[in-house]
């Protein structure tokens, strides 16, 4: 899998050799540089140390990494360990499972070509589903836009092209002339490295800000939409997502700013109630307690690192999918083929906002 | 002016042999170091770059630097001119133009060793009016409560005793349980560089998080009471305070969290209407694009770094004074020797929650 030339962003993850190939998103902005994992556990590790980050890109290693254990092992219970471990590297995001669990029932069809050719197609399949999620939230961004997105749901994020910063990406692509509102994102700055970072390679205008600005831009009507990712989407369109993504939807509305989540349907979750029952992954404190390595707090100190909140549905103006921008409420705009669990009726989706 | 034995945390500003001595915040938690000014463009020059920082604390720093001039010069007009500087030093805290103004007033009166004595008395009185907020502000954090604080309005902020963490660490002389969650404060870091210190060595339990994560802690219930402190109180209640202040008061009234101000009353600035008239300190970029002089973000990135916010008044439960609480309407609650403004009529204040 090449990147193709037109675009300025590599891929964040690839099949290469026999290895799986993992643009290390730590080393961003400062060096573009990629992981090689020659087994399973390479990419679990790589998945837990936030290598490779972002629902969509999860997704795609996690069946990469159930192609790896499938060349390594002639063991299928050796894969289905390994797809387990893999499936649990990080618990928030629903697409990591899903990844995994391709991979594994095309392996049990179609063995170590089968799961290869399962990651492959994932891997296809998500650019061309971020186009689409453009292609259907361009519209929110008008010409002039002053846009807030939060973390990275970026090209990084995904395989390619990105999910909010495709929506945005493709405003710009068709000509609006569009202002983003970066915020860092602490613990880990996915705002600052990665999404000033691709918003630069794309030439599209960016100001970082720090977490706390945003409420007083919006405040002085300087933000005329927020856009962000999602982790999981709970059935009645509660969303997880990195954490700070609440405060902006309460903000937002205060403010009266319309908040659309972009993201594949795939991180639509129907056995997944709402959000109380989406586990929020818990990381290592010392994230907080020290900033690029560089100790920020007393020694003593102790640290809370929760990595993600829930925004409930009521405050979410609309999720913007591959099929269309879907609207509360949920159950009804749904359509039919995204209900994949015990789910309530179908369906409408609004072509634009 | 030394600090009683009895306090862990050392004065963030005194008179030492014919200098100005200040504890340079920056080197905090890792190090306790001192700047020694020998005159008042090195006081200036530790204002602008946060040696010393904190509304209370500004006010005596600016009165020593007048001293600091009156006993390098003969000359009332460098004098004055010094004082000039210092007042302009940090725009948005009117309590340093107020603490050069009364030291200048005083050199006026008795010379040199006049703004001195000033000095020393704005000192004195800081840390009394400090005990007295802790007094009046005890009560809004009962046993077992679980405060939100943001920046850092504690001993360092003033000469000592703190006004929001001298209600916290008042109700805990008062041997109440506490636990107090901090936020962190980018992109200067006070919350966990200083206000973790602080409780540190207060023994007062505490927990940092990043300045994302309060929201989802009071949609959890995990949040009892906001304190924070102020920079500036305009007439009709507005406050300006450290950038995120305004945020953490939006997500308190949605969540039905009383949010408190504590500040002395030389915060409060009837000469300013409310929270448009208040100038809001734009610092540079560079403390958004680098973490502890690490560079965070693309090099060719830009940002905006705005200080402070403005909270308006009906987000306010009330505001902790050292003489008691006032409470919407303020124009009503407030003392009438507070009125020292074009300013409206009197007057009372509620000695307790």
């Amino acid at each position: 899998m090449s990147t193709p030339a037109a675009d300025p962003i590599p891929r964040s993850v690839s099949w290469r050799r026999g290895r799986v190939r993992i643009l290390d998103q730590r080393a961003l902005p400062h060096r573009v540089l990629h992981v090689e994992c020659t087994t399973a556990d390479d990419v679990c590790d790589a998945i837990a140390r936030l290598v490779v980050r972002g629902a969509p890109a999860l997704a795609v290693a996690g069946a990469y990494g159930v192609a790896l254990a499938a060349h390594r092992s002639r063991s299928p219970a050796a894969v289905d360990a390994a797809a387990r471990r893999l499936a649990a590297a990080r618990p928030t995001a629903v697409n990591l499972a899903r990844g995994v669990e391709q991979a594994l029932r095309a392996y049990r069809r179609g063995g170590a070509a089968g799961a290869l050719a399962c990651a492959e197609a994932l891997a296809e399949d998500d650019v061309a589903r971020n186009r689409a999620i453009g292609a259907h939230g361009a519209g929110v961004v008008a010409d002039g836009a002053r846009v807030l997105t939060h973390c990275n749901a970026g090209a990084l994020a995904c395989v390619g092209y990105g999910t909010a910063l495709g929506v945005i990406r493709a405003a710009a692509e068709q000509g609006r002339r569009v202002h983003v509102w970066v915020g860092e994102t602490r613990p880990v700055l996915q705002g600052a490295r990665l999404t000033a970072w691709e918003l630069g390679r794309l030439g599209i205008e960016a100001t970082l800000v720090a977490d706390t600005v945003p409420a007083s831009l919006m405040a002085r009507g300087e933000i005329d939409v927020v856009v962000v990712g999602a982790d999981r989407i709970a059935a009645n369109g509660d969303v997880a997502n990195k954490i700070g993504t609440y405060a902006l939807a309460v903000l937002a509305r205060q403010h009266g700013v319309p908040f659309y989540v972009a993201a594949p349907t795939a991180t639509i979750d129907l056995a997944t109630p709402d959000g109380d029952a989406i586990v929020i992954e818990e990381r290592d404190p010392a994230e907080v307690l020290t900033v690029a390595g560089v100790p920020v707090a007393p020694r003593e100190a102790r640290a809370r690192n929760p990595a993600f909140d829930v925004t409930p549905a009521r405050l979410v103006t609309g999720v913007v999918t591959e099929v269309g921008i879907a609207r509360p409420p949920y159950r009804r705009s749904l359509p039919s083929h995204v209900r994949r669990a015990p789910a309530p009726p179908g369906v409408t989706v609004a072509a634009h906002p």
